[in-house]
């Protein structure tokens, strides 16, 4: 199995609802059979009814409340970016779930969940630069 | 805010658990204080506790049974492949929630839970072409 993920797929309440959000913050992407697909860099990001969704994967039921246990990531470049889309992400309906603030890692970071409670992280981390197109390739750590 | 996904954090019970199940799907990552970070084509997928994976989100708890709302989808370029990487994924601890079969899409795939529980699925799905790079290029749908 090679290191790839090509497509993340988000369950979604209201695939319209959903689409908004991201839409306000943005991001433009295709809709076929009621399903939104969002080019994001070299993977896909798919917005889908929940009990399609759930289906699909092979289960009867989505957990709800409470962290789902996975959150996905949006780096930039400056502190400032941060703060303005987090800023925008709010404005579009995200709950903010921390604002802004210095982490652990001597970055920057806040963290929203969309309207259907999934996670975003908004970080500037200096020492995870970003490559010209948006990519992120990690250092060498030095302890394989 | 840039349509891209600079990582995926997966909460996870026990890190070396975790780490050995993609390791044994022949995964190489690298370890920074009881992190696991893999270079997975543009983006990073980390491992790590879900306590502190919730805590930084800012949950309280970790959603324990059920789909948890996101599914990641590894493509491939043959249903074969996705028979390979399914029975290999079985032989690694996980669950496999659906066999390999046709899709509604035209496509084949099979799915699976890691060790914790986090959905993915292995597609072939002609009518997505992965690029040399593995990276996936949506085609236009004609449905803006």
């Amino acid at each position: 199995m090679e290191q790839r993920v090509s497509l993340i797929t988000l369950a979604v309440a209201d695939v319209r609802r959903a689409r908004t959000f991201y839409e306000r913050l943005g991001w433009r992407g295709q809709e076929v059979q009621e399903t939104i697909f969002f080019q994001a860099g070299g993977l896909v990001l798919v917005l889908w009814h929940r009990d399609k969704l759930a289906e699909d994967v092979g289960f009867d039921h989505t957990v709800d409340d409470g962290f789902r246990g996975i959150s996905l990531a949006h780096n930039v470049r400056s502190n400032e970016e941060v703060n303005a889309i987090i800023v925008a992400a709010q404005a579009a309906g995200a709950t903010v779930t921390r604002s802004p603030a210095s982490t652990f890692y001597g970055g920057y970071a806040g963290h929203f969940t969309d309207p259907d409670g999934h996670a975003w992280e908004i970080a500037h981390n200096p020492g995870f630069r970003l490559n010209d197109d948006g990519t992120l390739t990690l250092p060498d750590f030095g302890t394989k």
